[in-house]
């Protein structure tokens, strides 16, 4: 690694750690030319979150920080407030559980209900009384440097990570200015993001100043998530659905995306964009380093 | 397009349809150079599916052949039975909603209240008492060459698509020997496959002679819903998880993985495999003719 690229890892908080054992297993199988071929594949577990004596949801997870994960899926469901206070987090590894405990008692008993109905499926979720917190936030002002769009991204994609390792998995990171701060990865698009809302509710960390990247797709699930945590810019080397590009404009958060190389498309908030790198400079991704989503 | 893939294209039953105004949004914004572009991006709208009288779930979906979706997913949580008969398929585009009725009367509030229990995100839905349909399914014995893969891939991939017009969108076809038949597009992989299950129950299709093409990636999820289809191979440019792998070797499914070029990776039911296509006869992708996924 560079020394650039040296200084830049030791700013993170937090990072993948592709050395964890338990994250990967190897898998013996055969190439395209027939010979034997020893490769990592990611894991993908269940771990149910309880919010105290409540069973609230089983989430399919590569099982690194479940702390993060359960706080931030609470958070994100408008479970857990900004406010409560919380008195345990239990995390049992054999049974694949882990327990939310607040001084607030809490029932979500209806709300489950509800879920079934209006939801189901992968980007349902978060609809219903979510929207009505959404309409509560209001994104700041913030600066958004192409330069720094740039730096993060090569930061980003060569950061040593579970997908570098053994592909198959969504990232996101939480950046400021052209620095990204925590770096969480997860079978589930969604999981990384609530390990980052969970990681920023319980350092105090505001989203003010910050540009959340990830490498799914802008859909309106991404929009509600990001704009909930009070991040006022998301970008993705992914590209849009036409419902998330509708909602940031609602809610007047900065969508970048098709971010690859030197190329990306901003369609919504691009007052707070500044042009100020000259793309000619930037050169296009290599073929192999370049990331592809999470479906290498 | 050349002519072998005019030919290929003619022999499709279904294939996506690009130009259709009602699936794609033209939006402006802003390049990497600060100039104006117009782009198309995908649509995500609900649909909201009824068995008989009972709501069951609201998919968002790009809302072509909801009638295939509906069945299909009905079928793939095992709540529309394959012996049942269909007296009528209700879909309103203004209420968003699909009613399936069936001769045989259904209830499955209890099943759905079992399902926020134990599952929620995007990959748990299919758990409970599928797993025990799963066990059911025998797999036939069938046979897969290495040269009808890189055919299949290249046709799938140069097919004109909503991917290659929108991008941000999964893609299935269901193959037999190395031509593609049908190839369904959505926002969501699941209900891509899940249409791809409604076509075949419609239309009678077995599963045995086969192949399935996906581009996402190689969960257990969608391990299961390709062995419940019948099919005995499954195929992606993405990568695996480990518990995908774990469920191909149980149930005896063909998995190849990372399938880009001339590589691929098969992890298990390799005993399907005939290593027929000299690899390096095949020219690695073009950059930017390579799909990435849905995650462009």
């Amino acid at each position: 690694m560079s020394e650039s690229g040296k200084k830049a890892m030791s700013a993170y908080i937090i990072a993948p750690n592709p050395a964890d054992p338990t994250l990967t297993r190897p898998v013996r199988g055969r190439d395209h030319t027939g010979a034997e071929v020893d490769i990592r594949v990611v894991e993908e577990r269940p771990l149910t979150i309880f919010l105290n004596s409540q069973e609230i949801v089983t989430a399919m997870t590569i099982g690194d920080w479940p702390d993060l994960l359960a706080l931030g899926y609470l958070l994100n469901q408008n479970m857990l407030h900004r406010d409560d206070a919380v008195t345990a987090v239990d995390f049992d590894a054999e049974l694949e559980t882990i327990v939310i405990r607040t001084a607030r008692a809490t029932n979500y008993e209806q709300k489950l209900q509800k879920k079934i109905r209006t939801s189901g499926c992968a980007v349902g979720t978060v609809y219903g009384d979510v929207m009505e917190a959404l309409e509560a936030v209001a994104l700041p002002k913030a600066e958004l440097r192409t330069s720094w769009l740039y730096r993060l991204t090569k930061l980003i994609n060569t950061t040593p990570s579970l997908y570098l390792e053994a592909g198959a998995i969504h990232g996101c990171a939480l950046c400021e200015r052209d620095q990204p701060l925590v770096y969480f990865e997860d079978v589930g698009r969604h999981n990384a993001v609530d390990k980052t809302a969970g990681w920023m509710w319980r350092e105090g960390v505001s989203g003010d100043d910050k540009i959340f990247y990830t490498t799914g797709r802008l859909t309106s699930e991404m929009v509600i998530k990001t704009a909930l945590m009070g991040v006022p810019i998301l970008a993705s080397r992914s590209g849009f659905t036409a419902s998330g590009v509708e909602l940031a404009r609602k809610v007047g958060l900065t969508l970048i995306g098709r971010l690859r190389g030197k190329r990306f498309v901003c369609l919504s908030g691009e007052e707070r964009l500044t042009w100020d790198a000259d793309p000619d400079a930037i050169s296009d991704e290599p073929r192999e380093a370049g990331r592809k989503g999470a479906d290498r």
